[in-house]
């Protein structure tokens, strides 16, 4: 997805969120601002957002000093997050579709975005996803897609959403290789994270190799870029994963939920929706 | 008011939303992003936010070469009002406090504001204003003080809410000397526009002297300084003269809808709340 130019006032606004969770220091957080401010005119409208959103939260890190301000935050999502997994497993247990409600839990999850949020409601999020009606929602083809893959490439996105991410894991019975990014950026999954959230039992843990907030190829591993190219069947998760690959070919399928209007707008979808999207469609 | 933080990112968010008013060229306006960009930097933290506000939007007029890109919306704005006009004079006419209605009124207009919102509904604004609970209400100081004055110094803020002034004015048995800005600037009044509402047959119309969005008694006129600092009984509209004015000396009401959380926080108050505030309370 290309760079909308709603995106820059939120570049500020999201450098600002990260700055004071970074620090109290409001020159220092004035200073992020001017810093980022002026990054703007280097930031093509062709460009895609967490290409961006890499250069700016290293801004943030830089200016205050907290190379990574989301450390603890990321702690306790994973932590709220396992102590929903009893809840959300024996929602899965009862369901009659058990696949289709996992992939619920799974989008649920991706709430947990403190770039697109400063703050949510996990709870609530949870008991109307399995409710809500899905604004895209190629599931047959996801499910025939599955049937015939023999190994599935499944693009994490924020720690805490892993513990979902582990619910929709466990109803794929092939092999799952769960990616994660290769550096602390927002509130993204890295190796550490997937692993307090379990995911080392059922799925082999890899990097992507980037430190943006999305899997932008280009910045990818050249291992991570080469399992991309010879997967049959991928699953990515969020926004900053659509924003990076949502114009790459390939076997993906997008599940999120709409956290902002420009990502609405680019799908054609209303903020809030959740999605369930086939790359092309 | 000084600036907050959070005015950086609503500094880049007013931008594009003007500049989109006045171009459809998609260059021109990530151009007025960039350079308002390159702005931010040079906006100490101890400055009123409508002394930004002016640059910002000389930049967009700048860039876009569009002088004032709000110019057919203020005009729908006094037409729109001007139609409620009757309306709103017959609630007026049976009201048990007249003088109050008239000021719940004058705070309806407020809503008119395209620095503060893109759209609003200003039907929904006047049916609600009447029921609403203020969240600061010195009206006891404000009639006190109503008394005793022998002219009344009214600083207007926005086209279309001159129509609602002009409700309040038309209760104010003393002569009123009406303050409007010198030169367009967003969708504030000018004298044009306080002439379309009617208010040239009710009260004097100065300009301010000013061309920022809000009566920043620095950039005033000698003239209107002068006036100001001999009145003792002034009306201050709307948020953008509250942020210019709330450091001041002086016998001031301010009069207005809380648009922003940053407004909010500084008075204490919530954002859509409706406030009659005596200057130093």
């Amino acid at each position: 997805m290309r760079t909308y130019l709603d995106c820059f006032p939120c570049f500020l606004k999201q450098a600002l969120r990260a700055a004071r969770i970074a620090t109290d220091d409001e020159i220092k957080i004035k200073r992020v601002l001017d810093e980022v401010g002026m990054m703007l005119r280097d930031i093509p409208l062709d460009s895609t957002p967490p290409q961006s959103g890499r250069l700016i939260y290293r801004k943030v890190s830089e200016v205050t000093g907290d190379s990574d301000p989301y450390r603890e935050i990321k702690k306790e999502s994973t932590q709220k997050a396992l102590s929903l997994y009893p809840y959300l497993k024996s929602r899965v247990e009862k369901a009659n579709d058990r696949l289709l409600t996992a992939i619920r839990i799974a989008i649920a999850g991706n709430v947990i975005d403190f770039g697109a949020y400063g703050n949510f409601d996990l709870n609530r999020e949870v008991d109307e996803v399995f409710e809500k009606d899905f604004a895209v929602f190629d599931y047959n083809k996801f499910k025939h897609g599955l049937d015939k893959a023999r190994e599935i490439l499944y693009i994490g996105d924020n720690a805490g959403e892993c513990v979902f991410d582990r619910i929709l894991i466990e109803e794929i019975t092939k092999p799952v290789t769960y990616v994660v990014r290769d550096a602390p950026i927002i509130n993204d999954a890295t190796y550490e994270d997937a692993v307090q959230a379990g995911i080392d039992s059922i799925a082999t843990i890899i990097s992507s190799g980037t430190d943006a907030p999305g899997a932008i190829l280009e910045t990818c591993s050249a291992e991570f870029k080469k399992m991309y190219h010879h997967s049959n069947f991928i699953i990515s998760k969020g926004q900053g994963n659509y924003e990076a690959l949502s114009n790459e070919m390939g076997p993906i399928f997008f599940l999120l939920k709409i956290k902002c209007q420009v990502i609405a707008n680019d799908i054609g979808v209303d903020e809030g929706d959740i999605v369930l999207k086939a790359n092309g469609d």
